[in-house]
């Protein structure tokens, strides 16, 4: 596929600067921009690229300044970001997916499976499992009885699904992630050993989820652990059991929520965050990578960092002064000197 | 299946306060309860939601004291939520679980299966390997050669487990966990390169065990890696080469245990807590939330935070003045702005 | 296979101290040898074992002094670590491997399988995909179509492989590992949602690189997520999109490195160290365990310790201080007491 600049920009609503008949027919990153294709410049860090770019056709945002002249041709658009996604996904979209079902899987006769699905081999689908249209379950996917999954889902390769799951519409769940293992529940016993709760309830992900590899989420004690619509979930995350993300949130990669915490809506998570159990969030927060985060936030929009994790602002000053430990002690020390010098002069002097 | 709340309280040798002819048919939450159902009262957070619940019976310690009239029957016993656990073991329990040996299994004819055991489809399992009684194996689970796994085993989709491992009796493994996958060890060479130290031991686990989805633990390099009786571990462990948990303890989501450490009997392991290798820590000791522990803990039942990880006490005081760091740094310079002024004070009267 | 010290030593091309025809079959740890076994001793907190240990052979690096008579013949070596990895890598590559291609296997028509390769059951390979000779994909893996592995790469169970992904020659990647799944890239829209980027990159695995069980190596978003030449990467690792780890590095578990950060030569990572995204780490840094890193480091060769990480002289220092925090508070209130009662004795005067 190959499209001009103009053709581009016509598409985004955006305009050109430069040549609107030079051709493209690849995506390239500003670093290596090859000739032919188009990249884009939204990290502000990767400015000093541009202007020695190789790549035919720059995406940039419409507010961009140039402070030298640039070789390729620019399309200036809102959101230069957003604008290469809808590209990507122009071509990606664009991609024929696989459809009908392996002759290897084993599929209960009760389980329904949808129109225009795929089902890969040694694939296991059990009882009263329904399956949306549309659907792509990959090889050596495991989904246990009852469980529900909606249309257009994406199931990659060594998935484990858990029975009585729920999942909605448009959701992407990445290889060897887990839905629906047992949360962490263990009465502890008189004679100092520990009985299992049985973890009876189940796990809910609404339309337009996206869950990373190697990610857990617990089934609930009783009632649901529940993923709102939108939110998108990195690798190697942990959901516990009986906890509530709100719509639209995004948690990056080893962030780990514990048991019956409540995340409000469009909250973003760093990387290696730990959040306590039977805590809220307020819609809006951000929590800084490696937070620690032991008790609820109200305030909905506050940025939150460090460990136990305190506004940012707090966690920034602490940090100079924190680095500077070493030189207040100094310091002190030598006050105390002072003092003490004073404090015999003026004995001396009484 | 419905009980009375006095055939619930016999049941549990707990005392009945309200109706004993209630009856219910299924578990709550106490924060949504319903009508027909138990819930139970165990963690004090959760107080405030019994006054206006509506399930129909409520397990509560005996020695909990109501501030206002509670609808909802009592039925008072001496640990709320073992007996939870205990009435959902019992319901739990009730459930058939699945038998026979899957046609689209793959079983080395050296391998001995035993009675009753279920094997799901596209497991695969290597030679001389001994499944005991009512083990249940679901689907896509691969196990290596001269594993030995015992009666009553429940191992979840897509685990795998490498060779020579040894598995007791009545032990739950989730799904995609790893058991017995290589330790890390490289020597360094003088050329800058690693060369690898073959890991020759295995993992030996014993009875009444439960490891959580994708947790890994590795085989040793000599001898064995073992997880003691009793021990809980949740989703996305990891557990190094030689390392030993000792009987009845407990490990959170996302903590890291590195190679040759010794942890003791009833240690409790907060989530994302890291132990360096080759220490060793009591029996008893708990470990709060992202600890960083790089030496041993030799006192038993400590109880230590923070990182690197202090005695909780410590860990509390400096806390609260770290987080003060910002003003006692301008309490200094006040100080020694004052100091400055009472030296020139001085100095002008001498 | 028996060999005597003597022997071993000549292999080794070290010194044998006691009797040269003691003969040995098998390993043992230090701590727990046995007659019979040969044992090594490395890292000196082991070092008092070797005066009462019962294996009759001990590799010892050339420099070591005992303090008291051992009864067990030594073997003096330049590197005692490296010399047991030589012993142990002769006996482990003298066992069998497997061979043959399961007729359980989905192999797609267009791939191609070299010479001597081992296919065990339930593995889907998909279409265009080459592997190398000698080659062994244990049972349960997924292989998407495009991609290439090398020869006597060595694939644990339940890998997942995404499409277009290249691996080079003798490499492991240990079980249920994830490689190429997708980067974490979503695009903000105005409505507070998020538009994926389709990830149209791949990841490439250079020679000689091991990968520990459940890790996750994320393609890139455009061009490639690279893994050099030599790399080892423990379990439960975050390798993100665009990525690159430089030649000979080390990265212990948990350890997670967020979207196109570059590491670079013989680095060493430790446990749950988490790096931020887009910065740079010079060859042979340090990163102490737990470490949190959000800048480049562009002094090659320095350790690094602490969240947010500092030099670890600057980071022993700090923590000094801080565990010493509370008593400073006092030593400034105190302070603060004896200048004002210094401030009224001179106010007194005037």
């Amino acid at each position: 596929m190959t499209f001009t600049a103009g053709q581009i920009a016509e598409y985004l609503r955006g305009t050109v600067e430069g040549d609107p008949q030079i051709s493209v027919h690849d995506f390239s990153k500003i670093e290596d921009g090859k000739p032919g294709t188009l990249t884009f410049l939204a990290n502000p860090k990767y400015i000093n690229y541009i202007y020695n770019c190789k790549a035919d056709v720059v995406l940039v945002n419409k507010d961009f300044v140039p402070e030298k002249p640039i070789r390729a041709t620019l399309i200036r658009v809102d959101n230069a970001y957003e604008s290469l996604a809808v590209l990507m996904n122009l071509v990606s979209n664009g991609k024929p997916r696989k459809t009908g079902i392996s002759s290897l899987s084993a599929i209960d006769a009760t389980a329904e499976i949808g129109k225009d699905a795929y089902i890969g081999p040694f694939v296991h689908i059990g009882s009263k499992v329904k399956i949306g249209n549309k659907a792509s379950i990959h090889g050596n996917v495991s989904i246990a009885d009852n469980t529900v999954i909606g249309d257009n889902v994406l199931i990659y390769p060594g998935v484990c699904i858990y029975e009585d799951t729920v999942i909605g519409n448009n959701c992407t769940i990445h290889a060897n992630a887990v839905i629906g293992s047992d949360g962490f529940g263990f009465a502890p016993t008189e004679e100092g050993t520990y009985k299992k709760i049985p973890q009876t309830g189940n796990v809910v992900i609404e339309d337009d989820v996206e869950i990373g590899a190697n990610t857990t989420v617990d089934r609930a004690t009783l009632s649901s652990t529940i993923i709102r619509k939108g939110v998108k979930i990195d690798n190697l995350v942990q959901i516990a059991h009986n906890v509530e993300v709100g719509e639209d949130s995004v948690i990056a990669s080893q962030t780990g929520i514990a048991g019956s915490s409540k995340i409000g809506k469009r909250v973003m998570l760093g990387g290696q965050v730990g959040i306590s159990g039977h805590v809220s969030i307020a819609d809006g927060t951000i929590l800084g990578a490696k937070a620690g985060l032991a008790a609820s936030i109200k305030t909905p929009g506050q940025i939150y960092s460090g460990y136990p994790a305190v506004p940012i602002n707090i966690f920034r000053r602490s940090y100079v002064v924190n680095k500077n430990l070493p030189v207040l002690q100094k310091t002190i020390n030598e006050l105390i000197k002072k003092v003490g010098e004073l404090e015999k002069i003026i004995e001396s002097k009484s």
